[in-house]
Order: C-alpha cells, then structure tokens, then sequence
C-alpha cells in the first residue's frame, strides 16, 4: 500500500500533565513511522469543545496537507459517534468526535465530502476499557489514512448533513452597534472578539466599548483606539487587530484580560465613539452641550 | 555501522518551564539524525520516582520498538548507577538511573536480558558538572544505541537480579474487600485505583468505598456503581472501568479528585455494597429494619 | 534547490496553552516539509527578553547544525528589525527579533557574520494583521534558509556591528568578594547564579553568601559548602556547580527558591567564609572571641 499523507496535525484537551498525547502519538509511530505529528495544542481546557473548535479553526489554514487529528470528547463512550471526515478532494481528512469540535475548521476547508463513522474495529487497539478513543480508536485511524487505507474502510458511510454542527459565536446588531463577545483568551492576557475589522471598518478609529458583567450587572465603559500593533497601544488599552483580522482588547506588554477581568464567552458590546475626534471626520461640529 | 532503532521514547520530570527536554533532544539529534524522539510525559513531579514508574508502564505497551528514555532521578550525581537493559531479544532497550523507575514497565516487557552500568565515558559528552547526566549521560547512550553501538559498549555488564526493584503498590485483602490506593490522578481529575475490574468482578455492580483521611482519622463512605464509560457515571460519582481495566472514581464531566479531596497514595477502601439491590443478584430479602 | 539544513531549533515566549507553537511549525512542515524542528522551550515568560537571551546561551553549545529560530519579541509589528544572522561560516543561521535576544547565543557561536533585516514579502506569508511575526516573518525565512534560499534573498544586508547587543549580567567586585545575582531559577527551585566555580576557585570549599531583599532592605546571611552534585547537600542548602560550570544555590529534593524567597534577578553577594575552617586551608588560628 502506497502512504498517502506524511502529516498529522493534533489538537486535544490531554494536556501535558499525563501522558495521553505521548500515547496517542506512540500509536501513530507504531503502525505509521513515516508520520509526522504536529502538535496544535493540547491545553484546551478539559471538555471545552467550543474553545477547542476556535482553536482548530485558527490554525486550519496553517496546516499542512494530510490528517487532521483533533480530540476533546466529553462524551467518549457513549451514543456519540467517531468520525473521519475528507475535505477538498480527499487532499485533507478530519478524524475526530462528531461533536461540533471539527464544524467550524471543516467548513474553512471548503466543506465535508464524504464521511464515515468509525465502526470497523479491525482498524482499531483492543483495550480493556473504553474510556480513551483517541488511543483506541482516533490514532489508529488517523495512522492508517496516512498508510493509504481508503477512508471508506474504516467504517459505514454517513450522510454529511447529519454530522453534529458547531456553535459559531456570531455578533448581533445593537442600536448603532455590534453586540459581540470574547472568544479567545490568548497567553498574553490579549481577548480575541469575534468581531472583524472589516465589521466596523465605516465607524472610524475610535470604538467605545461596553462590558457587561453578566452575575452582577455592572458595566464597564471605555473608549479605545483602533491600531494595528501592541506596540502602538502606548501604555493603554485598545482595539487591536490581530493576526486573524479580528479585533481584539490588548495592553502593550500586559494582560487585557485581568485588567477588564474579561474571560472567554464574555459579551462586549461595541460602538462608534462619536465623542472623540475621529482622524477620518470631515465634518464635526463641536458645539455647547445646552 | 548501520542504524538499529529509529526511536526514543522519552518520559521525565523536566517539565517544560525549562530548556532541560530540549537540550537533550538536541544531543540526540546531534548524534543520531535519524532518530525521532516521542515525548511520552515530562509533568512528572519533581524526584516522584513511583509517579513516574506508573506512567512509564501505562506508556511500555504502545511506545514503538527502540530505546525508551526514563529519567526521574533525584539521585543524579550519587552513588546510584546510569544503566542500559534490553529486553524482548534486544528488540527494546531502556535506558536511565537505576532507582526503581524502569522497573514495572521492563516486568511489563518481558523482563531484563542484559545489563551494563553506562561508565565508559567514551559515549558521553564532557561537561563542567555533574547535576544533568539526561544531556551528558543518557541521551548519549540511547543517540548511540539507535546508532547500532552495542550495549556491551557503553559500559560494564552487572547482574540483573541487581536492578534496583520498582515499588509497585498492590492492593491488599481486607474483610471482605480489598484496600487499595489512588495511583495516578489524571488532568480531568480522574483517580485510578491499583484495583482493577477482574479483582472484583464477582462482586456485582455496587461497590461501597471507604475513604480514610490518615491525617485526621475521618472517613467518607459512599455507595458507587461501576461502569464502562464517562458518560454513564450520569452527574453523580462512579467506579469507571478505565483504560488500563483497572478502576477509577470519576465524576462526569468533573473531578473527582476535587469531589472527595483525593490525591495519589490516598487509601481506598472496596466492599461489595450489599445493602444495593444488585443487578446480578438472584435472590435479596429486603426485610424491616428491626 | 539543495536543501540546505535539516534542523530548526524553536526557543519562544508563546508558551503551550495556545496553538502559537503549533502554528508555527505548521508553516515550516508546509514550506520546508524535510525539516525537523526541536522545541528548545516555549514557557519563557511573556516579554522577557532576558530569560529567553540566557536559556537560548544555555542550548546553543548542544543545538545541531543548522537554523535556530528564536522569538520573544514585546515589539512585534513596531520598528524593532526582524533578523537573520549567519554564524560560523554559514553552518548556522539565527532568526529572530533584533532585541537582544539572540546576543548571547550569537557571541557563543563565534559572532555575527553576516545579518540581514528580513524585509523581503516574497518569502512572508500575508496576513491580516501584523501582530504574529512567528508566524507570518521568522517561521518562513527559518524554513526557506533550510529549503537553500540564500540568506541575501531574505533581505538587505545590514552591518552586524548595529546588532541590538544582549544585557548579560555580571558580577562584580565587592570587598573581598563577588556581588552576583540570580540568572535562572529552574523547576527545581535550583538558583543559578551568573557566578562560575572558576571565579571562586581559591576561596575554599566554604562560601558566605549574603541575599539582599532590595524592597526591604533585609539580609539573609548564609555559609554554603560547595559541592558537585545535589546529592552532596546532605539536608541543607549548597552551592552545586551545575552543568554549566556556574553556582547555583540547591537544596536537596527540595526548592532553594522557595527556602530562600529567591527569585531572577535578585542580588547574593559571596565571600569566603572565613569562619569556617576550610579543608584546603593549611593554617587557621581559632583563637578566644575577645
């Protein structure tokens, strides 16, 4: 059998503490040695597919051609279903839970062609429990699409209407604004919206934003530039627009994110600030305030 | 001289704060290129010997054929010896300080054929001191290895029956049930028990566990059914069939350790729980209380 | 083409909780498919130019030939240059920001031959927003230089004396002695000092070390022996020559960091214990105290 793809790129919610990804990856080098595995991340957080779903799909275009491995699966063991999914013209195939983990990278890629459950146990470990699909089930999967097995061969073929769709966190319109929350918690303390610059690309330079504590009702008001690096935050804070085109609540060389006490899923409601001179005005008539 | 393995697996407690795991990856790829190194773990705690051991054995069935790394050694420097053993007719070779660590996973493969402590300081680096002997000591001796240099080579053949035995905590029989302890507790919180499915599998599916506090004398006592899957622990606590067959107190989508406040070493205590209707029993009497 | 290198060695601040890491190599596994990266470590801490410039010295004797792409880089997207710099006679490329990260590494592989600011788009991947650097700047010209493209192609040649020079911390003299500090503290709790055996050589094997605690103004007075290995500390505090030559302040199985509130950067002035008698010592008069 001719190998087929030289490259698997894993996403999980193992972590680094236990050696599950180290196992997983064992798997791999066992039944395909000649696999490269890129490790994407494994500190989702534990059963967060939603945070799990974001991640994949920030890396997808990134990835190189080959399998993609991704693995949070809260409900491993039970009635949810294993699947592999190809992708543009069996260039790329997704192996994973149906779970909404893989919806958002899938549809970056152009869309699910053909999908399979994974039920054909001759190409899966034996294993005295079932509490660890990825070893079992995920990794020997991935590794034997990467040997040339057909993906048809690794179970019963489903209909890719039906595969379980991701919950995409999208903006709402608010009286003259953008209703928005934050998605992503990065390293830095920087907090990704899943707003675009090209949403507020007509509102100017400046963006008064509202953040709304939802447990206790308070809010927090601030009026913050838009800039195009950290660097260029100068000691505040502002909108930057981050590497995915995003907008997202930076502090140069510190953490949005404990400043604003802001947090992944938080809402942060977004404005034109038409109180600020906007470089872009051309016509602002600044009067008395009676 | 002709290439023998083309891996390492690699376990320590370096963690990853650290440029350690790094180093010696470097040194391995220094002297063997062809060599892929899989990182198995390095979350190990600190000089957890045992910790270390356990997870090197959940690891030795699925690491591939080659040279397994192993290093937790709080001894490093000390009397204690660097050794080389192979097992499985050479198929394998592990590699590390003598200290109990490779012990569990080399029973769990077969057993030690051939022995050497690693003293010929021919394949090792020179180094200013002595405190990291996985750069200069170790990582050499399994680069080397995979090159196709003998065993024999790297130092002085010593007595197998000599290793230094692992310490491996085996449950013990207590009336009418077993006392056993917390061996490892996951990322997710999960805590597996050195109890597995077949020690009790003719006690039926309710399984009373005592909990002793051995700092305060205070005990919890529940009442925990055991099953297959995560899924099915439904929202309350359980004795999962883990991964390994052996068995776990889990909590759905939750910790477990967190729940009852367990950690490894914490002793366990396992009766049938004969005050459940089982669902293998053929005949209870449910009488009044008095 | 002829490849040119076959190893990309990463040192980061972008840490494991993100994909940052696994983005990167993702787009060196798509531009230069035959290369191996080594993670050196990724969990320097956010912006520090100078952790990241000391644990990349700490590698650069042990990384193989070819690229090491290092990034910690606080003014990503500012005027801060973007770099490649040759070394010992082209067998080495480091790419990187021109922050001082890269200065210490540099020096210990024989010094700056050629540097190039990495200005060339052609070998850059577009991107929305220019807040990624490793991502969409080093990662490709890292994997393009192991691909053969010439190291001019990158960019326009800039004169290395101009280079951002690296803050490497030395001690000074003081009164009969050495005013130190502390360069690295590791997962040990190990303090590595920027003090080498060599430099207290003709002190004795007894040390009288003085910690400043520059908020307070308090002093922490200690005699350390000097030994070679951790297992030598025998229950108290030391100073063990590492694996680098240098004094690090130990505790056996234990965190010096945590006995002592020592952290990077803090000040230990060390003199010779006169006080004790010191084993290479030929006469020691212990007289009356007064």
């Amino acid at each position: 059998m001719t190998p087929r793809f030289d490259n698997i790129s894993f996403l999980s919610d193992f972590g680094i503490s236990d050696e599950f990804v180290g196992v997983v990856k064992s798997v791999i080098a066992d039944i395909a040695p000649h696999v490269r595995v890129i490790d994407l991340v494994h500190e989702i957080a534990p059963f967060d597919v939603r945070a799990g779903s974001l991640a994949l799909a920030r890396c997808i275009p990134y990835v190189p051609q080959g399998v993609v491995l991704a693995i949070v699966d809260p409900g491993v063991g039970s009635s949810r279903r294993g699947v592999a999914i190809s992708v543009a013209g069996g260039t790329g195939i997704f192996v994973g839970p149906d779970n909404g983990l893989l919806a958002a990278a899938i549809a970056l890629a152009g869309g699910a062609e053909t999908a399979v459950v994974l039920n054909n146990s001759e190409y899966q470990l034996a294993a005295p429990g079932n509490t660890f699909a990825g070893r079992d089930i995920f990794a020997p999967a991935a590794a034997y699409l990467c040997n040339g097995v057909p993906i048809s061969e690794l179970g019963e073929e489903i209909d890719t209407s039906l595969l379980l769709p991701g919950i995409v966190p999208l903006p709402r319109e608010l009286d003259g604004g953008l209703q928005g929350e934050v998605t992503w918690v990065d390293r830095y303390g920087n907090c990704q919206l899943n707003i675009s610059l090209d949403d507020i690309v007509e509102w100017g330079k400046q963006i008064r934003i509202v953040i709304t504590n939802l447990a206790t009702g308070e809010q927090v008001v601030r009026s913050l530039p838009v800039v195009d690096s950290f660097s260029k935050v100068a000691g505040g804070i502002a909108l930057v627009v981050d590497s995915y085109g995003m907008l997202a609540i930076c502090v140069d060389r510190g953490s949005a994110a404990l400043e604003l006490h802001l947090g992944p899923s938080d809402l942060v409601a977004l404005t034109p600030d038409t109180a600020v001179k906007q470089p872009s005005a051309t016509s602002v008539h600044i009067g008395r305030k009676n």
